[in-house]
Protein backbone atom coordinates (compact mmCIF):
# COMPACT_ATOMS: atom_id res chain seq x y z
CA UNK A 1 0.00 0.00 0.00
CA UNK A 2 1.49 3.10 -0.89
CA UNK A 3 0.57 6.17 1.92
CA UNK A 4 -0.08 9.54 0.49
CA UNK A 5 0.88 12.45 2.08
CA UNK A 6 -0.29 15.71 0.75
CA UNK A 7 1.57 18.91 1.95
CA UNK A 8 -0.50 21.64 2.43
CA UNK A 9 1.24 24.57 -0.06
CA UNK A 10 1.58 27.55 1.12
CA UNK A 11 2.97 30.58 -1.03
CA UNK A 12 6.03 32.36 0.94
CA UNK A 13 4.46 36.28 1.85
CA UNK A 14 5.69 39.14 0.61
CA UNK A 15 7.87 42.13 2.11
CA UNK A 16 6.44 45.70 0.87
CA UNK A 17 8.87 48.39 2.22
CA UNK A 18 7.75 51.98 2.12
CA UNK A 19 9.90 54.82 2.37
CA UNK A 20 10.67 58.39 2.22
CA UNK A 21 11.43 61.91 4.31
CA UNK A 22 9.38 63.11 6.86
CA UNK A 23 5.57 63.48 6.96
CA UNK A 24 5.38 62.18 3.23
CA UNK A 25 2.32 59.56 4.92
CA UNK A 26 3.95 56.54 5.50
CA UNK A 27 2.56 54.95 8.46
CA UNK A 28 -0.77 56.01 6.98
CA UNK A 29 -0.40 54.09 3.81
CA UNK A 30 0.78 50.95 5.66
CA UNK A 31 -2.17 50.91 7.51
CA UNK A 32 -4.44 51.49 4.48
CA UNK A 33 -2.43 48.68 2.49
CA UNK A 34 -2.82 46.77 5.08
CA UNK A 35 -6.62 46.99 5.40
CA UNK A 36 -7.20 46.52 1.70
CA UNK A 37 -5.03 43.16 1.94
CA UNK A 38 -6.91 42.03 4.60
CA UNK A 39 -10.18 42.39 3.22
CA UNK A 40 -9.22 40.36 -0.09
CA UNK A 41 -8.21 37.65 2.50
CA UNK A 42 -4.23 38.11 3.28
CA UNK A 43 -3.20 37.60 5.88
CA UNK A 44 -0.61 40.83 6.82
CA UNK A 45 2.20 41.82 9.46
CA UNK A 46 2.37 45.67 9.77
CA UNK A 47 5.89 46.52 11.13
CA UNK A 48 8.43 48.99 11.69
CA UNK A 49 12.15 49.92 11.60
CA UNK A 50 13.88 51.06 13.84
CA UNK A 51 12.24 48.65 15.43
CA UNK A 52 9.41 45.78 15.08
CA UNK A 53 10.79 42.86 17.24
CA UNK A 54 11.52 43.32 21.12
CA UNK A 55 15.02 43.60 21.00
CA UNK A 56 15.21 45.80 17.84
CA UNK A 57 12.64 48.32 19.73
CA UNK A 58 14.72 48.00 22.64
CA UNK A 59 17.96 49.60 20.12
CA UNK A 60 15.53 52.07 18.96
CA UNK A 61 15.23 53.88 22.28
CA UNK A 62 19.11 53.69 22.35
CA UNK A 63 18.96 55.26 19.20
CA UNK A 64 16.59 58.25 20.01
CA UNK A 65 17.43 58.40 23.89
CA UNK A 66 18.36 61.94 24.37
CA UNK A 67 20.86 61.58 26.92
CA UNK A 68 23.26 60.00 24.96
CA UNK A 69 24.03 63.26 22.90
CA UNK A 70 23.41 61.38 19.22
CA UNK A 71 25.59 58.54 17.87
CA UNK A 72 28.86 58.46 15.92
CA UNK A 73 27.77 58.10 12.04
CA UNK A 74 29.22 54.34 11.55
CA UNK A 75 28.24 53.26 15.35
CA UNK A 76 24.72 54.57 14.38
CA UNK A 77 24.72 52.33 10.75
CA UNK A 78 26.09 49.50 12.54
CA UNK A 79 22.81 49.92 15.74
CA UNK A 80 20.29 50.35 12.74
CA UNK A 81 21.95 46.92 11.11
CA UNK A 82 21.50 45.31 14.33
CA UNK A 83 17.97 46.10 15.14
CA UNK A 84 17.04 44.90 11.58
CA UNK A 85 18.89 41.69 11.89
CA UNK A 86 16.71 41.18 14.71
CA UNK A 87 14.24 41.89 13.12
CA UNK A 88 14.21 40.35 10.25
CA UNK A 89 14.97 36.68 11.97
CA UNK A 90 12.73 37.01 14.92
CA UNK A 91 9.69 38.22 13.04
CA UNK A 92 9.69 39.04 9.13
CA UNK A 93 11.28 35.67 8.29
CA UNK A 94 9.22 33.14 10.11
CA UNK A 95 6.01 35.97 8.77
CA UNK A 96 7.10 35.97 4.91
CA UNK A 97 7.70 31.75 5.39
CA UNK A 98 4.13 31.23 7.39
CA UNK A 99 2.83 33.02 4.17
CA UNK A 100 2.00 36.85 5.58
CA UNK A 101 2.88 39.72 3.34
CA UNK A 102 4.86 42.04 5.38
CA UNK A 103 4.36 45.80 5.64
CA UNK A 104 7.16 47.73 6.98
CA UNK A 105 7.66 51.31 7.49
CA UNK A 106 11.50 52.22 6.61
CA UNK A 107 13.83 49.38 6.07
CA UNK A 108 17.25 49.63 4.86
CA UNK A 109 17.00 52.06 2.49
CA UNK A 110 16.47 54.80 4.87
CA UNK A 111 19.54 53.79 6.35
CA UNK A 112 21.19 54.62 2.97
CA UNK A 113 18.97 57.88 2.59
CA UNK A 114 20.30 59.10 6.25
CA UNK A 115 23.32 57.41 7.67
CA UNK A 116 25.19 56.65 3.84
CA UNK A 117 24.00 60.02 2.06
CA UNK A 118 22.37 62.67 4.02
CA UNK A 119 24.71 62.75 6.79
CA UNK A 120 27.83 61.33 4.86
CA UNK A 121 29.32 57.70 5.94
CA UNK A 122 29.21 56.73 2.34
CA UNK A 123 26.82 54.31 0.05
CA UNK A 124 29.58 51.64 -0.17
CA UNK A 125 29.26 51.07 3.61
CA UNK A 126 25.73 50.33 3.86
CA UNK A 127 25.94 48.09 0.80
CA UNK A 128 28.44 45.94 2.59
CA UNK A 129 26.87 46.16 5.99
CA UNK A 130 23.50 45.54 3.93
CA UNK A 131 25.31 42.09 1.85
CA UNK A 132 27.02 41.23 5.24
CA UNK A 133 23.42 40.99 7.34
CA UNK A 134 20.81 40.60 4.92
CA UNK A 135 22.84 38.01 2.82
CA UNK A 136 20.72 39.01 -0.66
CA UNK A 137 17.14 39.20 1.02
CA UNK A 138 15.29 42.19 -0.33
CA UNK A 139 11.84 43.53 -0.38
CA UNK A 140 9.91 42.25 -3.07
CA UNK A 141 8.48 46.37 -3.33
CA UNK A 142 9.51 49.32 -1.78
CA UNK A 143 7.35 52.35 -2.16
CA UNK A 144 9.15 55.92 -1.91
CA UNK A 145 6.62 58.20 -1.07
CA UNK A 146 8.17 61.72 -2.63
CA UNK A 147 7.17 65.02 -1.34
CA UNK A 148 8.42 68.64 -1.30
CA UNK A 149 10.25 68.39 2.22
CA UNK A 150 8.44 72.12 2.91
CA UNK A 151 4.82 70.26 2.25
CA UNK A 152 6.71 67.47 4.53
CA UNK A 153 7.77 69.08 7.54
CA UNK A 154 4.50 71.77 7.59
CA UNK A 155 2.72 68.28 8.08
CA UNK A 156 5.02 67.01 10.83
CA UNK A 157 4.71 70.60 12.97
CA UNK A 158 0.69 70.05 12.40
CA UNK A 159 0.81 66.86 14.11
CA UNK A 160 1.44 68.19 17.64
CA UNK A 161 3.80 65.38 18.58
CA UNK A 162 6.98 66.02 19.84
CA UNK A 163 9.93 66.10 16.72
CA UNK A 164 12.64 64.08 16.66
CA UNK A 165 15.80 65.37 15.91
CA UNK A 166 15.54 64.69 12.45
CA UNK A 167 12.97 66.34 11.89
CA UNK A 168 14.46 69.32 13.63
CA UNK A 169 17.18 69.60 10.70
CA UNK A 170 16.73 72.07 8.57
CA UNK A 171 15.06 72.49 5.13
CA UNK A 172 18.60 71.73 3.36
CA UNK A 173 19.09 68.82 5.01
CA UNK A 174 15.92 67.43 4.12
CA UNK A 175 16.05 68.27 0.01
CA UNK A 176 19.02 66.16 0.29
CA UNK A 177 17.54 63.25 1.84
CA UNK A 178 14.82 63.40 -0.53
CA UNK A 179 17.04 63.22 -3.29
CA UNK A 180 18.46 60.01 -1.77
CA UNK A 181 15.61 58.44 -1.96
CA UNK A 182 15.38 58.99 -5.72
CA UNK A 183 18.93 57.92 -6.53
CA UNK A 184 17.87 54.85 -4.65
CA UNK A 185 14.98 54.14 -7.04
CA UNK A 186 17.01 55.27 -10.07
CA UNK A 187 19.43 52.65 -8.90
CA UNK A 188 16.72 49.71 -8.27
CA UNK A 189 13.88 50.38 -10.39
CA UNK A 190 12.86 46.64 -10.89
CA UNK A 191 11.99 47.33 -6.92
CA UNK A 192 11.21 50.66 -6.26
CA UNK A 193 8.72 52.76 -7.20
CA UNK A 194 7.86 56.52 -6.79
CA UNK A 195 4.69 57.73 -5.53
CA UNK A 196 3.74 61.32 -5.80
CA UNK A 197 2.65 61.81 -1.68
CA UNK A 198 1.10 65.45 -2.56
CA UNK A 199 -2.48 64.11 -3.83
CA UNK A 200 -4.71 63.30 -1.10
CA UNK A 201 -4.55 60.30 1.27
CA UNK A 202 -6.83 58.51 -0.74
CA UNK A 203 -5.43 58.93 -3.89
CA UNK A 204 -2.21 58.01 -2.55
CA UNK A 205 -3.66 54.90 -1.30
CA UNK A 206 -5.38 54.07 -4.64
CA UNK A 207 -1.93 54.51 -6.54
CA UNK A 208 -0.13 52.04 -3.82
CA UNK A 209 -2.92 49.44 -4.39
CA UNK A 210 -3.03 49.85 -8.54
CA UNK A 211 1.15 49.16 -7.63
CA UNK A 212 0.50 46.10 -5.59
CA UNK A 213 -2.03 44.17 -7.78
CA UNK A 214 0.19 45.27 -10.75
CA UNK A 215 3.68 44.45 -9.88
CA UNK A 216 3.17 41.52 -7.29
CA UNK A 217 0.44 39.94 -9.72
CA UNK A 218 -1.12 39.21 -6.51
CA UNK A 219 -3.66 36.91 -7.06
CA UNK A 220 -6.20 38.32 -4.71
CA UNK A 221 -9.64 37.21 -4.30
CA UNK A 222 -12.78 38.98 -5.25
CA UNK B 1 62.54 88.99 12.87
CA UNK B 2 61.59 85.43 12.84
CA UNK B 3 59.46 83.98 15.11
CA UNK B 4 59.72 80.39 16.50
CA UNK B 5 56.81 78.38 17.26
CA UNK B 6 58.06 75.69 19.62
CA UNK B 7 55.13 72.56 19.53
CA UNK B 8 54.92 70.36 21.91
CA UNK B 9 55.83 66.92 20.68
CA UNK B 10 53.16 64.78 22.09
CA UNK B 11 54.06 60.90 21.36
CA UNK B 12 50.54 59.12 20.65
CA UNK B 13 49.40 56.89 23.42
CA UNK B 14 49.61 53.07 23.12
CA UNK B 15 46.44 50.84 22.97
CA UNK B 16 47.07 47.18 25.27
CA UNK B 17 44.17 44.89 24.96
CA UNK B 18 43.45 42.00 27.21
CA UNK B 19 42.21 38.82 26.10
CA UNK B 20 40.77 35.47 27.25
CA UNK B 21 37.80 33.28 28.79
CA UNK B 22 35.90 33.95 31.92
CA UNK B 23 38.57 33.63 35.04
CA UNK B 24 41.63 34.01 33.53
CA UNK B 25 42.47 37.59 35.33
CA UNK B 26 41.61 39.95 32.88
CA UNK B 27 40.46 42.85 35.22
CA UNK B 28 43.01 42.06 37.68
CA UNK B 29 45.85 42.33 35.52
CA UNK B 30 44.75 45.69 33.52
CA UNK B 31 44.51 47.27 36.78
CA UNK B 32 48.29 45.38 37.42
CA UNK B 33 49.63 46.99 34.44
CA UNK B 34 47.74 50.64 34.66
CA UNK B 35 49.68 50.90 38.37
CA UNK B 36 53.01 50.18 37.00
CA UNK B 37 52.59 52.40 34.47
CA UNK B 38 51.47 55.16 36.47
CA UNK B 39 54.38 54.66 38.35
CA UNK B 40 56.50 54.93 35.62
CA UNK B 41 54.70 58.23 34.89
CA UNK B 42 52.58 57.36 32.09
CA UNK B 43 49.20 58.82 31.70
CA UNK B 44 46.58 55.52 31.86
CA UNK B 45 43.24 55.42 30.80
CA UNK B 46 41.65 51.63 32.07
CA UNK B 47 38.46 50.84 30.02
CA UNK B 48 36.40 47.54 28.79
CA UNK B 49 34.55 45.72 26.33
CA UNK B 50 31.51 45.95 26.07
CA UNK B 51 31.07 49.61 27.08
CA UNK B 52 33.40 52.36 28.00
CA UNK B 53 31.69 54.97 26.57
CA UNK B 54 28.21 56.23 27.68
CA UNK B 55 26.51 54.76 24.43
CA UNK B 56 28.48 51.44 24.70
CA UNK B 57 27.86 50.58 28.21
CA UNK B 58 24.19 51.26 27.21
CA UNK B 59 24.50 48.98 24.35
CA UNK B 60 26.52 46.63 27.01
CA UNK B 61 23.34 46.21 29.16
CA UNK B 62 21.05 45.28 26.18
CA UNK B 63 23.53 42.89 25.22
CA UNK B 64 23.03 41.32 28.65
CA UNK B 65 19.35 42.34 29.10
CA UNK B 66 17.90 38.77 30.23
CA UNK B 67 13.97 40.07 29.38
CA UNK B 68 15.49 39.69 25.70
CA UNK B 69 16.17 36.34 25.83
CA UNK B 70 19.35 36.63 23.89
CA UNK B 71 20.36 38.17 20.08
CA UNK B 72 21.12 36.32 16.89
CA UNK B 73 24.53 35.83 16.32
CA UNK B 74 24.52 38.58 13.65
CA UNK B 75 22.62 41.44 15.13
CA UNK B 76 25.18 40.20 18.68
CA UNK B 77 27.69 41.06 16.41
CA UNK B 78 27.04 43.82 14.70
CA UNK B 79 25.93 45.37 18.42
CA UNK B 80 29.16 44.68 19.64
CA UNK B 81 30.70 46.48 16.76
CA UNK B 82 28.33 49.27 17.55
CA UNK B 83 28.97 49.61 20.88
CA UNK B 84 33.01 49.21 19.82
CA UNK B 85 33.01 52.14 17.31
CA UNK B 86 31.10 54.32 20.06
CA UNK B 87 34.04 53.71 22.33
CA UNK B 88 36.90 54.29 19.71
CA UNK B 89 35.40 57.79 18.48
CA UNK B 90 34.41 59.27 21.88
CA UNK B 91 36.92 57.69 24.32
CA UNK B 92 39.91 55.70 23.22
CA UNK B 93 41.17 57.66 19.87
CA UNK B 94 41.07 60.54 21.89
CA UNK B 95 42.91 59.57 24.69
CA UNK B 96 46.07 57.72 22.47
CA UNK B 97 46.00 61.36 20.22
CA UNK B 98 46.76 62.76 23.91
CA UNK B 99 49.23 60.56 24.23
CA UNK B 100 47.57 58.18 27.22
CA UNK B 101 48.30 54.78 27.09
CA UNK B 102 44.27 52.88 27.08
CA UNK B 103 44.38 49.75 28.32
CA UNK B 104 41.18 47.89 27.68
CA UNK B 105 39.57 44.77 28.83
CA UNK B 106 38.05 42.84 25.98
CA UNK B 107 38.45 44.10 22.28
CA UNK B 108 37.73 42.54 18.87
CA UNK B 109 39.61 39.27 19.52
CA UNK B 110 36.39 38.74 21.61
CA UNK B 111 33.75 39.10 19.19
CA UNK B 112 35.86 36.68 16.96
CA UNK B 113 36.08 34.26 19.46
CA UNK B 114 32.67 33.95 21.37
CA UNK B 115 30.58 34.82 18.02
CA UNK B 116 32.78 34.41 15.11
CA UNK B 117 34.36 31.21 16.13
CA UNK B 118 32.36 29.63 19.36
CA UNK B 119 28.90 30.57 18.24
CA UNK B 120 29.41 29.78 14.60
CA UNK B 121 28.70 32.95 13.03
CA UNK B 122 32.06 32.55 10.92
CA UNK B 123 35.25 34.62 10.97
CA UNK B 124 34.98 35.99 7.38
CA UNK B 125 32.14 38.19 8.95
CA UNK B 126 33.80 39.45 12.15
CA UNK B 127 36.82 40.12 9.67
CA UNK B 128 34.65 42.45 7.28
CA UNK B 129 33.12 44.18 10.26
CA UNK B 130 36.16 44.80 11.86
CA UNK B 131 37.59 46.08 8.69
CA UNK B 132 34.39 48.48 8.07
CA UNK B 133 34.12 49.48 11.84
CA UNK B 134 38.02 50.35 12.71
CA UNK B 135 39.51 50.91 9.34
CA UNK B 136 42.66 48.92 10.00
CA UNK B 137 43.35 50.89 13.61
CA UNK B 138 44.54 48.11 15.72
CA UNK B 139 46.09 47.14 19.20
CA UNK B 140 49.27 47.89 19.57
CA UNK B 141 49.95 45.05 21.78
CA UNK B 142 47.31 42.20 22.95
CA UNK B 143 47.85 40.34 25.89
CA UNK B 144 45.92 36.87 25.58
CA UNK B 145 45.34 34.71 29.21
CA UNK B 146 45.85 31.21 28.51
CA UNK B 147 44.37 28.98 31.50
CA UNK B 148 42.45 25.89 31.55
CA UNK B 149 38.74 26.63 31.35
CA UNK B 150 38.41 24.24 34.21
CA UNK B 151 40.45 26.61 36.37
CA UNK B 152 38.72 29.15 35.04
CA UNK B 153 35.46 28.39 35.84
CA UNK B 154 36.23 27.28 39.19
CA UNK B 155 37.71 31.00 40.06
CA UNK B 156 34.46 32.24 38.35
CA UNK B 157 32.53 30.58 40.67
CA UNK B 158 34.28 31.56 43.86
CA UNK B 159 33.41 35.52 42.78
CA UNK B 160 30.64 35.23 44.59
CA UNK B 161 28.95 37.21 41.68
CA UNK B 162 26.14 36.31 39.42
CA UNK B 163 27.53 34.35 36.69
CA UNK B 164 27.08 35.68 33.36
CA UNK B 165 25.25 33.58 30.27
CA UNK B 166 28.73 33.08 28.74
CA UNK B 167 30.03 31.58 32.09
CA UNK B 168 27.00 29.30 32.41
CA UNK B 169 27.98 27.81 29.20
CA UNK B 170 29.37 24.13 29.36
CA UNK B 171 32.90 22.98 29.93
CA UNK B 172 33.17 22.29 25.98
CA UNK B 173 31.97 25.57 25.08
CA UNK B 174 34.81 27.09 26.59
CA UNK B 175 37.15 24.72 25.68
CA UNK B 176 36.57 25.77 22.04
CA UNK B 177 36.32 29.07 22.86
CA UNK B 178 40.52 28.73 24.30
CA UNK B 179 41.40 27.07 21.39
CA UNK B 180 39.48 29.96 19.09
CA UNK B 181 42.65 32.92 21.38
CA UNK B 182 45.54 30.88 20.54
CA UNK B 183 44.57 30.63 16.70
CA UNK B 184 43.92 34.47 16.82
CA UNK B 185 47.49 34.29 18.25
CA UNK B 186 48.48 31.93 15.60
CA UNK B 187 47.45 34.32 12.84
CA UNK B 188 48.98 37.65 14.19
CA UNK B 189 51.87 37.03 16.22
CA UNK B 190 52.99 40.58 15.78
CA UNK B 191 50.27 41.80 17.59
CA UNK B 192 49.29 38.70 20.16
CA UNK B 193 51.50 37.44 22.87
CA UNK B 194 49.98 34.69 25.10
CA UNK B 195 50.74 33.99 28.90
CA UNK B 196 49.96 31.20 30.78
CA UNK B 197 47.66 32.58 33.60
CA UNK B 198 47.94 29.55 35.65
CA UNK B 199 50.76 31.52 37.79
CA UNK B 200 50.40 33.27 41.19
CA UNK B 201 48.79 37.22 40.04
CA UNK B 202 52.60 38.52 41.10
CA UNK B 203 54.05 36.31 38.44
CA UNK B 204 51.53 37.01 35.56
CA UNK B 205 51.76 40.92 36.68
CA UNK B 206 55.63 40.51 36.32
CA UNK B 207 55.31 38.65 32.53
CA UNK B 208 53.11 41.00 31.45
CA UNK B 209 55.32 44.22 32.87
CA UNK B 210 58.25 42.73 30.84
CA UNK B 211 56.33 42.10 28.10
CA UNK B 212 55.13 45.63 27.52
CA UNK B 213 58.56 46.59 28.23
CA UNK B 214 60.00 44.56 25.40
CA UNK B 215 57.51 44.98 22.57
CA UNK B 216 56.73 47.97 22.99
CA UNK B 217 59.89 49.40 23.28
CA UNK B 218 58.17 51.68 26.44
CA UNK B 219 60.91 54.39 27.09
CA UNK B 220 59.90 54.55 30.42
CA UNK B 221 61.50 56.94 33.46
CA UNK B 222 63.07 56.03 36.56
Amino acid sequence: MKLEVRQPVRTRGRLITFEGGEGVGKSTQVKRLASGLREQGVDVLETREPGGSPGAEAIRTLLLDPDLKGWPPMAEALLHFAARSDHMVRVIEPALAAGTWVLCDRFTDSTMAYQGVTQGLGTSIIEQLSALTLKGRRPDLTIVLDLDPEVGLRRVATRGEDRNRYELMDLEFHRRLREAYLMIVRSDPARCVVVDASYSVDDVEEQISALVSGRLEARLAG
